[in-house]
C-alpha cells in the first residue's frame, strides 16, 4: 500500500498535475453556474439547510471521471456521490462547492476542495477559487499561491500572542452556546474578529494574512484540503481537544504552534 | 448650479469617464499595499477600531489629484482629508477603501467607493473590488458590472417575499442592542443570512444575487456610492424609517420596492 513517504518524485509530480487537472475542470463546472439566474430560482425550495446545486454535483461528476481514467486504483470520497473503495492506500477527498450558501449568494469566497489522503490523512490538498482564479496548492514540498498576480509562495504568520491575532469563523450561524461561548473566548482575546468566509478563511490562514480560524460541526469533507495546504505553509490544524482534525468536527487551525496552544487553552477553558 | 437634471450627454460621458479614470486610479494604489507585508506588521497597533492604512490615504490622494485636474469646480468629500468646497453644485464622495478590516485581512470584499451628488443626493456611483478586477457602475443611465467575465447588466431581483430573500450584513460587529434587535426580527424571516461583506454585499444586490442588506452605525461615505449603483439597477434604498439613506446611519437597502416595504415594517415593529 501507498503512503506519502514510498511515493518517488515522478509519482509526486503526476499527483500536483493532477490537483491542477482536477481543480481546472471544477472551475469550470462551477462557473458554468456561478451567478447564473438558473441558480438562484431553482434552488430557492431546498436553500435552507443544505443547498446540493447543479454545480457541486458537475464539478464532482468531472473530477470523479478525471480520477477513474488517471488514478483508478485510488479511492474517492465525495459529498455528493458514493465512496469509491481504492486498491493504492491513497484517497481523493473531493467537495466540489465547499460554502454552498456564499456560492448561492453569488459571493467570490465558495472555494473547490480537494486532497489526498493516505492512512495518516491529507497530505496534499487545493483550495480553489473559480471567480477570481485563485488557487491555494500545499502539500509534498509544495505551498504556493497561483492567482491574479501570479505565483507566489504560501507562508503562515509569525504571530505569537492573541492579542495580535486575526481570527476567522463562520459563527454566529454554526455551533451549540457551550461552542459559542467556548469561541467567544477567544474573539474576546483577538484584535479582530471577521465572520462568514467559509474556505477561503482557511486559504488566507495559509497565505499568511490571517492567524486563526474556528469552527464547529465541519465536515470531513471541509477540512482536508485546508488541513495539507495550512500544514504546507508552516501552520497547525487540530480539533478543540489538540487532537487530529481528519473527523471534521470542532476545528482550530493556527498559523503558527504557540498561538495554537494560546486557542486551544481558552477553547479548553 | 448644476444637477443630475441639467447635464447633457457629452458632460454625462465625461463624469462616468472620470468615474471609470479614479477607479483605476484607486485599484493601482490600493493593490500596491494589498496582501503586503509592510501594511500588516505597520498597521497592528491601530487596527482595533479604525484601521487607516497607506492604501486608503495613497488612493485618495491620487483621486483628489485627478479631481483637481479634471474636475476643479466640483467639491470632494473624502474620508481621509477634509473637504474640497465645490462651485459647480456637484461633490464628489470618495471612501478609498470600504471594508478596512477586510483589507487588512486579505478578503476580496473590501472596494473603492465613488459617488458623484448633487443638492438631492448621489446619482452616479462606482463600487470597485481592485483584487478580482470587479466594477459595479451605476447612475446616468448606465447600471453595468465589469469583471472577469466580462461586461453585463446590473438589474436587482424580483423577490417579492422575505421568505424567500438572501439577506447581507456585517452584524454582529455593529450595533446597539435595540438595532440587533430590529435586524433578528428580519433575520428570522428569511430564507438565507450572511455576514462580513462590507460593500460587496451592494454590489451583490445590484448584480441581482442578493435581496437585502441591512446595516447600522454606517457613515455618509459609506452608503453613498452603494445607493447610486443599486438604484440604478432597480432596487430601494433608504434609511430604517423609510427616509433618505444619504446621512449614513441605519440603513436597508433591497431588491425592490415590495420586499422593501416587509423589511421596513418588520424593523419599526
Amino acid at each position: 500500500m501507498l503512503d506519502r513517504d514510498r511515493l518517488d518524485d515522478a509519482v509526486k509530480e503526476q499527483y500536483v498535475a493532477s490537483c491542477h487537472a482536477l481543480a481546472e475542470l471544477a472551475r469550470r463546472e462551477t462557473l458554468a453556474w456561478f451567478r447564473s439566474a438558473q441558480l438562484t430560482s431553482d434552488s430557492k425550495q431546498t436553500l435552507e439547510f443544505d443547498p446540493v446545486t447543479e454545480a457541486d454535483r458537475a464539478a464532482e461528476q468531472a473530477m470523479r471521471a478525471y480520477l477513474a481514467r488517471h488514478h483508478p486504483e485510488d479511492g474517492i470520497l465525495g459529498e455528493e456521490f458514493p465512496p469509491v473503495a481504492g486498491r493504492s492506500g491513497l484517497t481523493w477527498v473531493l467537495d466540489p462547492v465547499d460554502g454552498t450558501r456564499g456560492f448561492l449568494a453569488g459571493t467570490p469566497c465558495w472555494g473547490v476542495l480537494i486532497a489526498l489522503t493516505d492512512a495518516q490523512g491529507p497530505f496534499l490538498g487545493v483550495i480553489d477559487q473559480p471567480y477570481i482564479g485563485e488557487r491555494f496548492l500545499g502539500g509534498l514540498g509544495q505551498a504556493q499561491l497561483d492567482g491574479p498576480r501570479g505565483r507566489s509562495r504560501l507562508c503562515t504568520r509569525p504571530t505569537d500572542d492573541l492579542s495580535q491575532a486575526i481570527l476567522f469563523t463562520t459563527f454566529p450561524e454554526i455551533g451549540t452556546t457551550a461552542e459559542r461561548d467556548a469561541f467567544a473566548r477567544v474573539r474576546d482575546r483577538v484584535l479582530l474578529t471577521r465572520y462568514g468566509m467559509d474556505c477561503y478563511a482557511y486559504a488566507l490562514l495559509a497565505a499568511g494574512q490571517i492567524d486563526l480560524v474556528i469552527e464547529a460541526g465541519l465536515k470531513p469533507f471541509d477540512i482536508a484540503a485546508p488541513l495539507a495546504v495550512i500544514r504546507a505553509a508552516g501552520g497547525v490544524v487540530t480539533d478543540w481537544q489538540g487532537g487530529p482534525a481528519t473527523g471534521g468536527g470542532q476545528i482550530v487551525a493556527s498559523a503558527n504552534p504557540r498561538l495554537h496552544a494560546q486557542a486551544l487553552s481558552l477553547l479548553a477553558a
